[in-house]
């Protein structure tokens, strides 16, 4: 059965709702730009970075490094390198999730089939290779000013509290635009071991469809999976069916947010670029606010 | 010995000639935004990329993809999901090189101790962890352009063709800028197997100091390690050595630049943000420019 | 439909022709020991190992080495040590296969459905972590002795070949006993680079039935896949077909033989014992002959 | 400064305690084999194994599997295939430490350099690709029938309670024998989740050195590093500082005895042969008793 965006943008289209950030769109974010200052939103990537059980770890190997040198390395030509080989699974640290992560009834987004999806080539189709960058304008929704501190594990921040935050900005959610919700769960996390990944603060189904019909062209967060888990009785990641696989919605999950909440930021310029790993079914990302 | 960009920006600086990039030029280069086009810099990232060969193949790996509910897999609430784990150098198609990549006399940019590098940690000064992102103008010097063809393997891109070059976009180098060499050698290799990293056109010592002595921030190519191999006699990656040790700039490598040439850019928005591995040695890298 | 071997040990059996190897073989086999000389078939690992080319290298991480105490590294207590982490195929170099390795008509040996294959847990029958140690007679079929001169890729070992160096042996293949076959594909290709692995010397379809209906309770060669490749017409890796899928056999691959040969060994004991990946299709082994 | 077994075996050896598993060693090793009851003293590999916790965990990713076929793979010829590729610690599980694992005074075994071991080629000298297999008389040292329960952890398995496991033996040490002490860790932590490795039962070094001077060939336990966890006051591994270092004996971690126990094995032909990984400072082990 169709659903929203299916169509929307042509029976091929693997980029869904990032088609709304059209080149007047792009002009207009980077209009925001005022006072020239570069955020990151980005978590560092290390072993310590929080990950789901299920998932293996983050792993850094140096393959040369100064240590090689101490110990009698040669150096031909007076040159000395370091270098490393990293391994992670896509959806650690500050990440973004593609079309292809998650989907039901066997169709991903735009109808395409869940068998297109194999070992041996990952995704073919809505593949992270296929995301354009994201490069407009986004608006922060601060859960943590409205509740006045950081949302506890499974708890819910309802439409109402996301409607409230909204107003607080003085903003309108208009198409194309990249919402970025702050719950606290990752600043009230860093540095703590052993953090469970069973549950966090996050959205519903019903903040999300807002937010979708709303015309967001990609959401993220401060938690790692956007909504609020535990789930509601019977459903298994609700949110993520209906925004990746109904509208066909990126989701940017870990995202540092404190930062620029403290710095007062409403609406900027939100750049971010998937590494465009074939096949993948999301990325790590780097994204930036810039005031 | 001190060098040139030693303590310039004080003893602990790990940022080198990043600095460059002030709030006024982040503002500035915004205001580049016309059009609203932004164009990916990014290679697709999977084992068809080429790489070194002394480094580790790019692995990509599913840990759950839509086969294995074809061969019954269960779906919880009807939830269905895919995703993967990427093992890869980070030097690894279009990326960027951390000023803990490449020394000599023991000693990184700003004095720091090759010894600060080690299997157990990674690189506790200058890794790519410690970079800022990266927004600013970007400058296209098109040297494919300048001689009507895709420079052959081995030829120097000399001082006076990146002068030519510059020149034909009517701009000059101003501090912070990111200067972006088009080579040719990255679109003349696409599709290509076998491809021999033994030899590249790139640019020499005495073109790499004139950009560096003209402030700029970072510089890239469409090749895969900016300078001439083989290197002059004698010498092993000199203009490594002289770039991001001496200088303390950042070399951005592997870029796809030649639809940005057949765009007509020639001075943009530049955006990229390291993925910030702790003590990594360089990182992925999608970087865009917008037009 | 089934086949030779399903159902002989039961219809649960993941074990397949390992059942042959009972006690009394056992303990016959270690009556073989004469001289005390023990001879490891197994290739050295390392990143310059022969590797099908759909496959990714082997990666040699090390996690704390000498280079890192020479840079300064603390040793509590004195301690010192080196640690490391290896990624790796496992039919890299000297490997044996799982019987859920190769299979046709979407049914395993013992009629397991290929659907119990998948990314999220491995092979949940016949995978290497079911596969009994061997410990067996050997017996060294060598092609090249018959021959005279190592076999050129491509090249079949017929059925006369296999039976003229049995011959030569004086031995009878009696039931439980491992096969070894002798084509000197791996020592004509020691230090080579660039191995093409689309070709090799090895058996057919023929050889593999007359072994298997003799009661071969495992077979291996000094090739990479037993087989002769290229093909015949129209088949893809029959011999894998046959003995893994129908038999139930293991398969040993990338076994060093020339030393035993050298040595004169015609039967022995031979003992090799799978590293037991749970759900694994195959495992990296360090077989032993003792004459 | 020279220590026990250094120059032993000539300046440059690297086999170590090894040398004492003379022919006349392996030929009366073989002659232990009466019933033909061959036991698999290696643990099941998964992401379950208990693990060091500042090790990577083990990974398994099938790069191809059943699932790919049923969501539509091809399969020329009929033919259908799984492999997968494993990343793993060396030292996991049941595995094997080489001579080059740990040191002190920046001297390996035998006087070799610790700054032979580096990112760039691991071990140069006493790596595991140097040790020869190990095929020769184990004994079964059961602590656990000895206390009549399991050792706690942090319990320490004196010499008296070696000297007594051995008399119920009915055996005495003899050089080139290969000693197995089971304290009961292993079996009594499976199936269990988030097993410490910060303490373990283990021997201290007066029953170390007791056994090396005995002639003991290698040691091997059933917990994850041979000696009691936590250390005595000041020291830091000093059982693997002494028998790998000063000894050159290698250590056998992770062994599955109690089935052993259970049979009643006292003495028995032990045979094991570590996977060659070039310069590796360990291998995962399969090493079987054969009674």
């Amino acid at each position: 059965m169709a659903k929203e965006n299916w169509g929307r943008w042509g029976p091929e289209d693997e980029a869904g709702t990032l088609n709304l950030i059209t080149p007047d769109k792009v002009t207009a974010a980077a209009g925001l730009v005022s006072v020239g200052r570069v955020l990151s939103l980005a978590q560092p990537l290390s072993s310590a970075t929080p990950m789901a059980r299920h998932r293996h770890g983050f792993a850094h190997f140096m393959d040369r490094d100064g240590g090689d040198y101490a110990a009698g390395g040669k150096r031909p030509g007076g040159f000395q390198f370091a270098e490393d080989t990293i391994m992670m699974p896509v959806h650690t640290g500050t990440h973004i999730d593609a079309l292809c992560h998650a989907w039901y009834d066997d169709r991903l987004y735009n109808e395409f089939s869940g068998d297109s999806i194999r070992s041996t080539k990952g995704g073919q189709f809505c593949g992270i290779d296929k995301m354009p960058p994201l490069f407009t304008r986004g608006i922060l929704l601060d859960a943590v000013a409205q509740r006045g501190e950081v949302f506890p594990p499974g708890e819910t921040i309802t439409l109402n509290i996301l409607k409230a935050a909204l107003s607080a900005t003085g903003r309108e959610i208009e198409p194309g635009d990249v919402v970025l919700i702050r719950t606290g769960w990752l600043e009230s996390h860093i540095g703590r071991t052993g953090v469970s990944l069973d549950t966090e603060p996050g959205i519903d189904v019903e903040g999300a469809e807002w937010l979708a019909e709303s015309g967001v062209a990609a959401l993220g967060a401060d938690n790692f999976a956007i909504e609020t888990i535990p789930f509601p009785a019977g459903a298994v990641f609700p949110v993520h069916q209906r925004l990746i696989r109904d509208y066909g919605m990126p989701l940017l999950e870990g995202l540092v947010l404190a930062p620029l909440a403290k710095a007062g930021a409403k609406s900027f310029l939100f750049s971010a670029a998937p590494i465009p790993i074939v096949g993948g079914t999301g990325s790590p990302l780097a994204p930036i606010a810039v005031l």
